[in-house]
């Protein structure tokens, strides 16, 4: 006897949710490779049906699998295991808690669910003892749930930092590749079938806020809501800022950053998303295009990269597989995944204190007093200059100043104040900066 | 009640084989962060006993846990999980075999052990539905063995293509960047404590080979024995070689290799270890010193990437303890983790048959002729040149060339046919090459 036939049983039935980009993926790929995940599991993987809103769409799933009443097949007894691929909150939240109240496992690829609702979620998964997989709802096909999950469970995971928005990567990518402006990219994109037609939740970091929403709570085992992740997106983010970059040597990419801070005797989470400056040399900064890549440091490991695709029909079903595989196997066995892990419970430390350098590019007065003024504001705010350089250029200058570390909201208010300088006609560039700069 | 706590149980208590690099500090973070892991799994982890040669040398370790009778602790019947860090196979493979026979779980960082006896310890770990986990047994802490044998569950893998010993990757990085002889390299590695004082293993491929076995088993699921794969080591390389390699735009890597390939309307698995010629843009190229990187394409994820520490004893231990930690959470849910999957049961390939390009340096006559007589026996054996230069030096000539793809046995035989030519003084470099060349 082969071991890989040590368990076999079932079969497991698979209500598919959605068949759109990816859900057509997963469809296809359970018809195609059926006998390969039945030996990989001990038992075969049935579809027992797909729930869509328009059945004449779906030429490529069986007619008689096709169902639009997604209700009814959650609450199908016969059941095993739900994978949600059709996004949005409602009813995706009340279809999800039929099918784990029932004690169906769920596999689910919707970041913004599991961000907004994750821990109601959780709870009706521990309390009917079903699993609760998302390995698709952040970085695609790269796996980064069950390393975070499961490998590193033994390890104190310091800091999550990535580049997880596939459509502002393509973006920043293009503008700094280019030399376009945003909104020249932004059309590129969308004619490339990279942004969508309404692009808000990729370009204001919505999706990359619920990504990090999923791996600070996962990381620091501590809930973390999307409403508590810091969020800033990539519209504001201009031509002159990618220039002033990479006269610093830097790229700008948007990034998610999960920090385990220590405040006051005791320990937070930092959770947010905005632009960064970013040193040449640094991993994160040659990952181009529609790439993902996440850096996770822990405290025993050291530093790791997962690098791959973020997106897209395939990559994403092959994640939602391995977890159906899992789920199926758990099943059998009679085990379960781990549920929530919630035990850290640390508070989110807020935006305005975490420790930020600021890159601040001005146009000003070429005459004298100009610099002493600026760096007096800077003083007066107990924020301390790192570089500083001015370049005359007739009858005004350009000043850039990069800051060393100080709480956000001082430097915050520290730019806004330096705007209101007589001898300050215009700050062209405000971005925060991370990594060593040359 | 929070939601971690709810499989409250155990305690399940962990008998561990060795105190050396890695199991000391598996010992000490399982001391430290005991009240952390109690939370991640539900239920305390009771250390109960330490193996050990010597006790009066782990000052750190509480003395009633040392023994020095290993075959007793994992016989202990109150012992659950067995983790062992003391390598090689004897008695080792009749330690976990003892463990695994009567239900304990087994996690290991052996690689050795695994690739020369993996299917007889799966075969007693499935017959008693006991858990066999090593994460650690390959590039150290960063997660790979459960991506592959977990993520990637319900995908194809097509390749799986690494760098997986640090040892062997400072000395090439130290050839590369220094400027030095192998010799000297390795001198300098062992100072440094990055190469045993016996370095054959690392050296001559042995621990890479291992690696690639257990990534092929896992990645092809199929059974690749240590001695089924293909093994050369980077004693033979030489400061020409790197030379060489600079000078066609690559850096010269030790690679594990494992491919599914097609043969004659079949597939088959192809695992191997040796030096390659790799271009400077590849993602692989710049991983240097003692840092390992996976590269893994599968059908549908597309291209992954993993990266960090390849070894030393916290990140290994991050990776026993993340094992550990789930090991424990099935042994309290009554779940199981996955076994052997070997149910593809595809051939190896012989090397001979590896599709293969060569990069072969001569040093010849410089006379007429001499082009054409290089040129002819390429042809003869059936071998199309992609690239050929010819640099004269007065009396004698270099002439570098590149292959097109060819069966590996094909290429060493016609290199061989060249040596023999009277216009050839000497090969000066053979390597093979992966990836395009510019």
């Amino acid at each position: 006897m082969r071991p890989d036939a040590r368990e076999v049983g079932g079969p497991v039935r698979v209500a598919v949710l959605g068949a759109g980009v990816v859900g057509s993926q997963v469809v296809r790929l359970l018809l195609e490779h059926g006998n390969e995940l039945a030996a990989r599991i001990g038992a075969p993987l049935e579809l027992a049906g797909v729930a869509v809103r328009r059945p004449n769409r779906h030429p490529d799933v069986p007619a008689a699998l096709l169902t639009t009443d997604a209700a009814a097949l959650v609450a199908r007894p016969d059941v095993d295991v739900v994978v949600e691929v059709i996004g949005g909150l409602e009813p995706t939240r009340e279809l999800l808690l039929t099918a784990l109240r029932r004690g169906a496992a769920v596999v689910t690829a919707n970041k913004a669910l599991l961000a907004e609702h994750g821990p109601e979620l959780y709870e009706a998964a521990d309390a009917a003892g079903a699993d609760l997989y998302f390995e698709a709802a952040v970085a695609g096909a790269i796996p980064l749930i069950r390393p975070i999950r499961e490998s590193l469970a033994g390890d104190r995971i310091s800091r999550i930092m990535g580049i997880v928005n596939g459509t502002t990567n393509f973006i920043l990518s293009a503008m700094s590749q280019q030399g376009v402006g945003y909104g020249e990219a932004l059309a590129e994109a969308t004619r490339l079938g990279y942004a969508e037609a309404d692009p808000t939740a990729d370009v204001d970091g919505f999706d990359a806020a619920a990504k990090a929403a999923i791996l600070a709570s996962i990381g620091f085992h501590t809930r973390v809501g999307a409403d508590q992740v810091h969020r800033e997106g990539i519209a504001g983010v201009t031509a002159a800022d990618i220039r002033a970059a990479r006269e610093i040597g830097c790229v700008v990419k948007l990034l998610a950053i999960c920090e385990r801070v220590s405040v006051g005797g005791g320990e937070a989470v930092s959770a947010r998303v905005h632009p960064v400056m970013l040193p040449v040399a640094h991993p994160l900064a040659g990952v181009d295009g529609a790439y993902n890549a996440v850096y996770v440091e822990a405290e025993s490991a050291g530093r790791l990269m997962f690098y791959g695709p973020g997106a897209g029909g395939a990559p994403t079903a092959s994640a939602v597989l391995g977890d159906l595989v899992a789920v199926a196997r758990n099943r059998l066995v009679g085990g379960r995944g781990p549920g929530e892990s919630a035990h850290a419970d640390l508070p989110v430390q807020p935006m305005g204190e975490v420790p930020a350098r600021y890159h601040v590019s001005l146009d000003v007065d070429d005459r004298s007093g100009v610099l002493a003024a600026v760096a007096g504001a800077f003083a007066a705010a107990g924020v301390s200059i790192s570089d500083v350089r001015q370049m005359g250029r007739g009858t005004d200058a350009q000043l850039v100043a990069v800051t060393h570390t100080a709480p956000d909201a001082v430097l915050a208010t520290t730019v806004a104040q330096l705007g209101e300088l007589p001898a300050v006609h215009r700050v062209t560039s405000v971005m925060r900066v991370m990594g060593e700069l040359r």
